[in-house]
């Protein structure tokens, strides 16, 4: 039994999903790991992780106009504002979706199911510096 | 230190709660692990998997009036609506869910609490087959 | 590689997010493990684990706002009713948030990121005793 670590740093430039799939992969390709357990883990409270549909980029849409619709930027219930009319929306579509994600290792591949991919969300509107680590055990 | 792996195919016939906790307890009560970390993956981005009360049926109609009503099926916001109207819904009940869940082993047992249940939840309204994959390890 | 297990008891006292960041990040210092991945799990289906951001104590207010908005107490779409007006809803804000998370484990402490820490969230108005397990294993 052995782990490894790894981080993805992301550049993002707004709102919206993030497929990280190939980052993701590729690291557990090269791993040398045949079977184990992939983690996954966001250092931010105001970007997640999603396991989401890979096939049509209308999913993605619709996911974005869904969190707009369900927590708005600049709602009048927020008192944290200071930074921002969507950091507090932020925070809360964070608490709603994922910080970290398990995929079980097998055959040497994410047992990622036919049709879904990793995603990082970012919540803010403006460019971020995200970063995800990932843990690796198996053998 | 060992890793074990498991895969649970469900058949399932409607939007609702299934309870998976025996086909989950079985099989790590099988494993002679007696210590360790039990992690739950769905293979899916329409259906999901939840620890929910195991008592009382009625929280499971309660979760899923709520859910309906929250995102409801055919929402004229969404543009993803070739796989019907409840497709796009599933998706975000997905997201607003879990689609990984771990879990301690303790004593050869997965250490629920008294009132938690593993729930693997359906999205869709179609009948599907559904894959979880169990990975264990421990001692 | 090693395994360690350990419960964090949590008096609350009320409906609102609870930091136990120091129980968390103390107990894996002190385990003597440099490398490996930390699992918290909560043995509850009315309380929540959530990675939230440490610095500004709005956000905790904002986040209870929203929740309580979106999932209102006594709603007369429920009928699971016979425990409190509150019992239901707090089943729904678990399933909204989080019952596991997952954390890296890199030179001897918990690998979070610069703002966040570690709550347990009460969603019951009522004084609970909550337990969180704790596993963790690596090298």
């Amino acid at each position: 039994m052995q782990q490894q670590h790894h981080q993805i740093v992301k550049q993002t430039n707004g709102r919206r999903l993030y497929d990280i799939t190939p980052d993701v992969t590729r690291w557990v390709a090269l791993s040398g790991i045949g079977e184990g357990l992939l983690t996954l883990y966001i250092q931010h409270t105001s970007a997640s992780i999603l396991i989401n549909e890979n096939y049509d980029a209308d999913v993605l849409v619709d996911m974005e106009s869904f969190f707009a619709r369900l927590v708005p930027d600049g709602d009048p219930l927020f008192i944290h504002t200071a930074e921002g009319v969507d950091d507090m929306p932020a925070h809360i579509r964070s608490a709603l979706t994922q910080t970290s994600i398990s995929i079980p290792v097998l055959d040497g591949k994410v047992a990622l199911g036919t049709w879904q991919g990793v995603f990082l969300y970012e919540h803010r509107r403006m460019a971020h510096t995200r970063k995800v680590l990932l843990h690796l055990i198996g053998a």
